[in-house]
């Protein structure tokens, strides 16, 4: 509890009393582990988050890095913490063996990472930017490709990127004209320009492994004909070690709100400022086959999401952690009950709206974290699992959960840093307490790697209809599973699953009627307003499961646990009975408000 | 529109076709106005809020005001803009022309103020605290302490502070520690410290009068004992101008995460650097009877809180403005019905969850610009119908709404703001554009002048049960006139009316059922909740008041004005029906959690 960053008693509690994590040693690939190594990289992880990311997390948004037109800057300590997080082994904390990495459980290394996330969520996402691309690589890149770029990365050595978006291409990657033109010898050449690219330039690593989406001409139009390319900033010499500056040219950086630790930079591809082998164009290599970029790329992108969602969890956790403290040691006021100006003020917590503000935050952040890890189990279940129907199984429940893991956290973890900024009144709006830059680096993460309402389209439009409606089955009988459970398990949890599985109906119902029309406009018009209300859903669910998991203990950790869980289905659950009124009654009153009308 | 500060389509709809302010030149005080001059004043403020405010807005971010050791520096934008401000008559424009002021209704003259509010809202908190100032000094001071400061004041001169909260005492009147010692000469000689004092310090004006709250040795414990004081910068020569330093000490300025243009101090009353006359403390002047300063900043605190729920709707006015405007410019993407890859973008407003985000900012924005300028024209009617019922009718609806005029666009017109970034995609995070900075800047709102819990307590602890329900009956007796015109008005205002009829009846209800037990903790456990649940009730009403002075026009600006309200009550209203639930239930499940649960 002294880092502040997240509650190690909490994650104790989830990883072992709730998700059974060390039953997966006796899984082949985890077989050299056990709960003590588990333990030892939790430990060494909050120790080198606290030492080595938390003490320049200000320092990293006060001094935020800038170009000089040659160089990007970035203060020191960046440096310093990379160094000693790519040493401890923990870029390939879940990777396999053959590549130099620890093969722990996803739902293990993803813990430890959280640590970091919440120490200093600017510096951290320069390991796993690059972790996400050696995945990538390793998935889906050569032999060659992978030892090339792939093992630098995780020694540390090198770090990675993805490029998608483009200035006038956003989220509609359909649109993209970055080019890439085949050479004689299978090598590309690239031109184009890739906008909001993080980790796109610095001088933090040796080198820069760029994945880039680019069109081959000729290719068919549209998302079918975009293909993935890995663009190193520097071409790497046959030893291995970076060679010729590659014709990848930083145009400028991105100044934000947050999150300004990282740098987010405009990059132009074969602008002509070098001329590697004495050609234009930026060399690239093909990753698998043409045309299917985007494919691999989602292969990044839904890791990406659930990072996403984590990272919001973390900042969320901490500023949680934050308003604990301060609301626990900073005296102001008397309780209503005795307004004796002589008494002494007691501490904040004691008000009954402080209160309410330390458990809605509690009830988020916990939540979001359950949720979270939950995912990553299921990544290790659809890794690991003996059958393959298990395997199936988590695969389609991890794809369904995806939207919800992203967006959820990203909207009620900065919910929970709003009000971590209230419990601590005016100190709060102040730069000389840590919540308020909490709030400003997490609202980014309702934008990046697909805004909200780009998981509402993924959510209702994609995952829950997919194969024939099986998504949503998947998620619905995982609902129940759990709620058959509960029935069994006392009064309480009886009651708690009995409102559940009502939410679970209107889950089901509305569903079919959004698509009873057959009109996807009509179906997608509120599709934020879907996602929202079945997270909220998701989330009584996951709270449901920890209510479980508590069994009969009774210790302060428990009652608080407990009372969190009833929170969330007394005051949070039924937030969702409007949301899903309006969807069941096809609103459209935003669909016939006419642009000229505002 | 070309500012993007403010619709003034809206503001006259508002001004004219609702609130009917040209009828205020019937009466006496108003007798040298007409439309013509209202329009003028409006046009002039529009103005000089677009070229000598929002010019600096963010420069005055960037470059936030700093103080050496010896002097704070503001960009020099700053002083100019405010010489303009005041040569305009500006901050006199609501007062009587006794003391030099235009003499307009209050009204026109805070729509006035909401232009400079939205082109910069740090430099604006200047006149704003400086017209409380003065307003309270013309209610309370004595005729000499009239002339030597509040008419500085009106010149633009002298600006003014209020000075009420101290480091251990930050909501907790009752507990701050500034003496006050009576001298032979009838002034006092104040020390202690005050904390969070906007425009504490800064070198715009010739002289900055501070207001503050001290307690003179002897007098009752608690908010009892609590006295007012004038404690000017600088004494005041007999010919008016500045002389002597009075010992009033800036210790540091409080560096924000928005509102930054504004200094925030923490000062220093009687420390010793000076001593004017010769003695120690730094000398203060009673205003009106000791033991009373409570009662009378609250006639400032009033009217502060009012200032900040429009502080917080312009900002969000103007953010949704600014999203507006990047809508209908910014292609990307294409509509769901035609996914042609070779078709060009559509603009982003072509999409159904951009009209949603713009909607609901929409329904936010103008919703709580009809409230604001309907509280300012109560306040009208208060001090200017011609008979007493009328004049106690309007100060008791005042005072209801107050704390909700306070906090509902200080939650919602932030969520505008947020959304007005959503809408911005990546570029609404960064500081190239303006959205960032409103967010930042409007996250103050919820805090400063009573936080929610604050407000939550006035509105259930105290307006809504004095004289002896006196304040609820009030409301409701408003909104049940407005449902009774609505029933006459078509089938649509009547649908609205109905469910604007259940939504008052549920506030009833709810509020009897809370004080049911007599016990005020259980009553107000969650009155943050019905805060929140009031409020949207309040706005369901204001939107059906705006329905019905549309009357039957149909041109753009009135169906975009009629979808607004569909959205609030179709959308918003419906939001309240779980926190009434809840709040019938008289839940306790944050009261009931303990501190060492957490």
């Amino acid at each position: 509890m002294d880092s502040l960053l997240l509650s190690r008693r909490d994650l104790d509690f989830l990883l072992h009393d709730w998700l059974g994590v060390s039953a997966l040693t006796r899984r082949p690939r985890y077989a050299d582990h056990d709960r003590d190594t588990f333990d030892a990289v939790l430990d060494l992880s909050e120790a080198i988050a606290t030492r080595h990311f938390a003490t320049h997390n200000k320092k990293n948004d006060a001094e935020e890095p800038h170009f000089d037109g040659e160089r990007v800057h970035v203060i020191p300590e960046v440096k310093d913490a990379l160094r000693v997080f790519a040493e401890s082994g923990l870029t390939g904390a879940a990777m396999g063996c053959e590549i130099g990495g620890q093969q722990l459980p996803h739902v293990v290394a993803n813990a430890c990472i959280a640590f970091f996330q919440a120490a200093n969520i600017g510096t951290t996402a320069y390991p796993l930017l690059t972790i996400g691309n050696a995945n990538l690589l390793q998935a889906h890149g050569s032999k060659e490709q992978i030892d090339t770029f792939a093992r630098p990365m995780v020694e540390g050595r090198f770090f990675g990127t993805m490029c998608l978006s483009e200035p006038q291409a956003g989220s509609s990657l359909a649109d993209i004209t970055t080019r890439a033109q085949p050479q004689g010898d299978g090598s590309y050449r690239l031109t184009g320009t890739k906008m909001w690219i993080s980790g796109g330039d610095h001088e933090l690593s040796e080198n820069i492994v760029h994945l880039v989406l680019a069109k081959i001409p000729g290719g068919p139009p549209g998302v079918r004909g975009i293909s993935l390319f890995i663009v190193p900033k520097y071409l790497v010499e046959p030893d291995g070690t970076p060679g010729a500056r590659n014709d990848v040219v930083l145009a400028g950086l991105n100044h934000k709100m947050g999150y300004r630790g990282t740098t987010n930079t405009l990059l132009n591809f074969g602008e002509g400022k070098y001329t590697p082998g004495g050609a234009p164009g930026s060399v690239g290599y093909l990753v698998g086959e043409a045309h299917q970029g985007l494919t691999y790329m989602f292969h990044m992108m839904n890791e990406a999401r659930i990072g996403v969602g984590q990272g919001a969890t973390a900042l969320g956790y901490t500023g949680y952690l934050h308003a604990l403290d301060y609301a626990r040691n900073r005296p102001q006021g008397r309780p209503l009950s005795g307004k004796d100006a002589n008494a002494p003020q007691v501490p904040i917590i004691e008000h009954a709206d402080v209160r309410r503000m330390l458990l809605a935050q509690k009830s988020y952040v916990e939540g979001a974290l359950a949720l979270i890890l939950y995912c990553s189990r299921l990544l290790d279940e659809e890794n690991t699992a003996e059958h393959e129907p298990e395997r199936a199984r988590a695969r389609l429940l991890l794809d369904v959960l995806t939207p919800i893991a992203k967006s959820w956290p990203s909207q009620w973890c900065l919910a929970a840093n709003d009000l971590a900024i209230q419990v601590h009144g005016g100190y709060g709006y102040t730069q000389e307490y840590n919540v308020e830059q909490f709030y400003r680096d997490n609202r980014l993460n309702p934008i990046h790697e697909g805004t909200h309402g780009i998981q509402g389209l993924d959510l209702l439009g994609r995952k829950v209809v997919m194969n024939g409606g099986a998504g949503l089955r998947a998620l619905l009988g995982t609902l129940a599973t759990t709620c058959a459970r509960a029935t069994e398990a006392g009064a309480e949890a009886a009651e708690l699953a009995t409102r559940l599985e009502q939410a679970a109906t209107r889950v089901e119902r509305t569903t079919a009627k959004l698509w009873s029309t057959g009109d996807p406009a009509t179906a997608l018009a509120n599709a934020s307003v879907y996602l929202e209300a079945v997270g909220h859903v998701v989330l009584a669910w996951i709270w449901l499961e920890q209510f479980l998991a508590l069994g009969n203990a009774t210790d302060d950790f428990h009652e608080g646990k407990r009372q969190a869980a009833r929170y969330f289905f007394r005051v949070e659950l039924p937030r969702t009975g409007p949301q899903f009124d309006l969807l069941d009654s096809l609103d459209s009153t935003t669909a016939d408000c006419r642009p000229e009308w505002f």
